[in-house]
């Protein structure tokens, strides 16, 4: 009747979750301790300070959110915005896409600025917007993983700052990857996941406010729509000499984000930015030999997720399902309007490897023929 | 620099998390894969089965929310009221309270039933005050993890339903160690937590909704106002034969509710709460030798959540501290004015074992003389 759990061993190449280091794996199988226990509030404190190190910010409020990343999406939206506030949100794919259906929960007004998927979001598109408007937050995606974009955000966090907004940066796919410099950029509110280039499971959200969105925060005049995801109840249980229960943290979650930010810092966060460039280079070579050509122009190219043509004649679902039944190896489909006319190749965090790489353009060199 | 993850092995005799199977924490150390993959659907399938097997419902929407068991909460009560609604929330604890905290910020109109603390909420009570309101759902705690008080549900149930209303029900801590029987008690949403008498680390809440509440969500005319937990995005990723991504799910979480649910249906639903209940007499009688008394009316006990009232001069953090530090072993204190005048004591799932009563049993003669 109830069936043995014993999934295959895939190659995970695909936009999340990625494979994640066997230290990983042992620390989830450690016995639990209770979520108000000093040593797990030793533990928690150790992770704040990595997660810190790691988004490259001094900022005292920096937490990990107990749901996934588009929880912490939700949660930096939700927390600050209020009703009749007015946000913008920059879109050019599926991520910007959802900020602005929280915006639109949250009862905030909207300003969406658009750049075709596959494209970055122009400076100065940001800047004649919001030459006629005051807005509280300005939302952008840094590492679009539904198109492989990297968007620059030194200029447009300039501009954002100069109208007096708040600047809030999706991370998710970005952080542990890719330079990412949360305090020098002037991002005030940040979010990631645990699953792209951390290579923890999925399940985590880590979450960092500037001074500046915290006294935003501190300002509301309404409660926080979410009960579960309001900062002003986690961060009594996150901070400060007597914490205060929330909801129970997912003790073994943390124990693996503890492991996979140990990991992390171990490497350094420029030999991993080196090494995730590195396997996108060698990805590059192999996948332009077999005749596949990137969606995005090469200066804006993610390293950690390459978004190419499917060449004509090749069929996105025999291919992908191919890779899967015949190599175990994942790569992921194209979304929206690319449902079908890209593949998106991930090399995140412990799938970043030239055997990674070499392995699947082996497999696609059969399968494509 | 970077601290080894190295916590110390405890008793968890708590009020959660609890002891995990060795089998749950190996289920977590196996490696990932995709959560879109063939593989993993089958995985959530079979989730959902035994989900639906534990709760004892025939419900076809049962899905497990990838947050621990106050997601759930905030999951029933956005995805079934919107501004306007009128809600009912009988309250004797922290729980009840949390509930009339999520009904405000859902913008409905709330009613509470309040019994004091350590009590049960009195049918009669229900009735009286439902004769004079026409609300959409009426919510309770069948387990009350603050008070450790069993709610009977059954003649509430009646009464509800009689009033043409939703009945929801909170079983973070009742399911899988006390008999909980959602379809023949007539309860139309529940939530529960895994890290309760399904002993699988915190993180994820099982949640069941009957045809009657289904219909209800189907007919809002508002968006549900968290993104995250929008029953309607998760229905579309959990059910049908084309799986739409929402987020990711968390892989290793599921994989550790699969194998605890599993090993939940090994034992079996009523030699489980047999266990409980008897480790629950155990652990009464020598709590009773050593002079200690039960908050809650034996009729009402939770077999799994035990309070009992601290003896004058025995000071409650001295008490918890040296059982934590001398002999590894975590109980739980009172919460809001039972603060330091009760002990809370789990035996949930795993840790509902002879052992770890005489353990405590033993561990208690020494810190209370």
């Amino acid at each position: 009747m109830h069936q043995l759990l014993n999934p295959p061993k895939r190659i995970l190449m695909g936009p999340g979750p990625t494979d994640v280091n066997q230290r990983v794996l042992r620390a989830m199988s450690i016995p639990l301790i209770g979520h108000m226990d000093p040593a797990f509030i030793q533990i928690m404190d150790e992770v704040k300070e990595m997660t810190r190190e790691i988004f490259q910010t001094k900022n005292s409020f920096t937490t990990i959110i107990s749901a996934t990343g588009s929880a912490g999406m939700e949660t930096c939206l939700v927390n600050l915005l209020e009703p009749g506030d007015e946000a913008v949100v920059c879109v050019n794919g599926v991520f910007g896409n959802r900020m602005c259906d929280i915006v639109g929960r949250c009862g905030a007004t909207l300003t969406r600025i658009d750049a075709p998927w596959g494209k970055t979001i122009d400076p100065q598109e940001v800047k004649k917007v919001l030459s006629g408007l005051k807005p509280k937050l300005v939302a952008i995606v840094h590492a679009e993983t539904s198109t492989g974009v990297r968007q620059p955000l030194e200029e447009i966090s300039k501009i954002v700052h100069e109208a007096g907004a708040l600047f809030l940066v999706d991370a998710v796919t970005s952080l542990g990857g890719c330079e990412l410099k949360v305090d020098e950029w002037g991002i005030d509110a940040c979010y990631s996941g645990s699953q792209k280039c951390l290579s923890a499971p999925p399940g985590l959200s880590p979450v960092t406010f500037s001074d500046a969105a915290l006294e935003v925060m501190n300002k509301r005049k309404t409660k926080v729509q979410s009960w579960y995801l309001d900062l002003s109840l986690i961060r009594n249980y996150w901070e400060g000499s007597k914490r205060a229960y929330h909801h129970t943290a997912p003790i073994s979650m943390v124990y693996a984000i503890h492991e996979a930010m140990t990991i992390v810092l171990e490497e350094g966060l420029e030999e991993r930015f080196k090494r995730h460039h590195g396997s996108h280079l060698l990805l590059k070579e192999g996948l332009e030999n077999l005749g596949f050509e990137y969606l995005v122009e090469e200066a804006y190219r993610l390293p950690m997720l390459n978004a190419v043509k499917i060449p004509q004649g090749s069929d996105d679902a025999t291919i992908r399902s191919r890779l899967l039944t015949e190599y175990n190896i994942e790569i992921g489909n194209g979304l929206g309007d690319f449902s079908g006319k890209i593949f998106r190749i991930g090399l995140m965090g412990e799938s970043a490897n030239v055997n990674y790489v070499n392995m699947l353009i082996a497999a696609l060199k059969d399968v494509m023929h």
